[in-house]
């Protein structure tokens, strides 16, 4: 394949995608005296009377890091920190160009939860937030989880919450199209990792009752026995009905399908099963759950996928740059549920109501006012005492 | 004074003197497939297949970590990490500049050595070296040296070996001007932290044997008591005759006086027991040693100082951004005591024969060739294969 050859010709040319360039010009030795010794004395003085000042007089306040343990990079798995920075530098350079986030790679060569906590702690005081990348799950929980408690910068696991936050504007626009109350939605996951437990949770602080995540061997369920951690805990609140069975069954009755798990694991058959108006998000990359073509033979009403050559494209870049810009912006000291929901709602209002359709529920994903409309969705929050 | 102003302005206009930008251009969907997915896949299968393909197809290559832990910064010593930042992204800035080198802060914020060490392994994959900055002695010495052994890419510590190239490079071409063999100096060195330590190793490597550090309690020598660590294993190298007393006994009969301790130790009769065409080398800074009035009045022959308001500074900036450049070009493992002996020589012979003279020992810091002769010699070693 043609993609394959210019891919990699593009990164051995530039050898590497990010470059770290000066803001001041360096032409004089008085430039040199200001922006180095003696003159950088004078911001060093400042901050350690004040750390907050570290915000003022330093790149911190708009730097993220893109940390990764290399363990679970696009479909490829666990490849190992030096494989995975292609993918790390591509992270930073979306950043910028989409919300003009300075950001850079800290990729930490190790799989120890405790070492990865401990060594995002030790060297965040640089950064103004830490997007977490390409973590295995179910690592991935817990690290988050420890990173937000401890430190005082947002903490945004994308391969989660990017997701969740652009599935949930696909179905706020899907909503509108096939006239239903998305909280009424009754909804199957395939897929009980990093993104399928995010995309459950979102929907259930959204207010949605009836959720139901099947993993390889089928639905969860509060009394199956073969459950621990994450998925014990979704247990408890998604299943009300506690249906028990493969996604075959489960999908029967259902009114939205959102694959995040395996290729080609559904059939027009199962999409026939599902309620009128059946939503389809099949979003493994790059062979989704169902073909498109497949489900569209299943009746599927509204089908998105994670690839950019169908219409819908479930693409996290619409999500990430503008939530960590805006929460830079206002120095939040985390991303909340609100801010995820206000941004979801954000991106799904990009497509105005004439423009909305069953080929179009997310706005194309080169689109850089996204990001300007999610920091402001993120940043009215803060204005109206919610933050 | 004005410059604090202005220092401050520049610091607070800008936001952070480093910024890090796309060195590939994301204008269409098909730039960011290549990018990014789908294409980012290919650089990181391949380097999955070879990890030194990491070096072909990423940023690793080019960029440098300027790893701190905020404990010896500027003349502010134990500031903490934030407060560091201003310097660290200072650096950053004239390795990219004066070498067009990527380089990006990490600060640590722990003052254990073992935790500092396993920190930088943890997150070396994505750079090529590693500069250490502003780390106090003696730990700088033990956490250099241990990641020197356990890293495959070039440590190097500035605050020793930079100086220690600059003031040998000063050394050489005062050698020049007072026809004296240098191996033959006789050299008192005031200061037994980081630089004291390195200009002094780097001299006996060099051949000297004849060199006398003080600490503050005077001279450093076998049978003294209080030595430990560093101090106990630099008696045993230097001050062959066993002397004894304070700075400014021993200073007698010196061909040349280093200072990297403390302002205003000496005056004009300390420098009148020196022998004749005294060298005085007085690098604390902003305040040296002694004012080079002071010195000259002393009669001393050649005065350098670290101030750029002087004849002959000794400036760090002469020697780092060409020994990483040529270090990073012919992928060095490790930065050796002949290319930073070379490199001293590079620098000395910026100044050509006829323009050499006693305030002129020491290049411009300014002159932005010197990095490409610096990094020159590095290459030429490899090519000899000298490595």
């Amino acid at each position: 394949m043609d993609l394959r050859r210019r891919a990699l010709e593009i990164h051995e040319e530039k050898k590497g995608k990010i470059e770290i360039n000066s803001r001041v010009k360096i032409n004089t030795k008085e430039d040199l005296s200001l922006a180095y010794t003696p003159g950088v004395a004078e911001p060093c003085k400042e901050i350690k009377e004040d750390r907050d000042k570290v915000y003022k007089y330093t790149s911190k306040g708009n730097t993220v890091a893109v940390v990764t343990d290399g363990t679970a990079v696009l479909g490829l798995g666990d490849i190992g920190v030096e494989a995975s920075l292609p993918v790390m530098e591509g992270k930073a350079i979306l950043f910028k160009e989409f919300a003009g986030i300075d950001s850079f790679p800290i990729c930490i060569n190790s799989k120890d939860i405790d070492t990865i906590v401990e060594t995002v702690k030790l060297i965040s005081a640089n950064f103004g937030g830490i997007n977490l990348e390409d973590i295995s799950a179910p690592r991935c929980f817990e690290i988050e989880r420890r990173l937000k408690e401890e430190l005082d910068i947002p903490v945004f696991h994308d391969d989660q919450h990017g997701t969740a936050i652009v599935v949930l504007a696909g179905l706020i626009n899907s909503c509108k199209i096939i006239d239903k109350d998305i909280k009424d939605l009754n909804i199957v996951i395939a897929g009980a990792g990093a993104a399928g437990i995010a995309i459950s949770k979102l929907l259930i602080n959204l207010g949605i009752k009836n959720i139901y995540i099947c993993d390889s061997k089928g639905a969860i369920y509060k009394e199956r026995e073969d459950l621990n951690g994450i998925k014990k805990e979704m247990a408890e609140i998604t299943n009300p009905d506690s249906q028990r069975g493969q996604l075959k069954d489960i999908i029967s009755n259902k009114d939205v399908f959102i694959g995040v798990s395996a290729p080609d694991i559904l059939n027009y058959k199962d999409i026939e099963k599902m309620n009128e108006d059946a939503i389809v998000f099949a979003l493994s990359n790059p062979n989704p759950e169902i073909d498109p073509l497949e489900a569209k033979k299943g009746k599927a009403r509204i089908i998105a996928t994670g690839r950019s050559d169908y219409p819908n494209q479930i693409n996290n870049v619409l999500a990430f740059p503008g939530i960590f810009r805006g929460a830079l912006d206002i120095r939040a000291e985390e991303i909340t549920e609100e801010m995820k929901i206000e941004s979801a709602i954000a991106i799904a209002e990009i497509i105005e109501e004439e423009d909305l359709n069953e080929q179009n529920i997310i706005p194309d994903s080169f689109n850089k006012d996204i990001a300007i409309k999610v920091a402001e969705a993120v940043k009215r929050l803060y204005e109206n005492g919610r933050k």
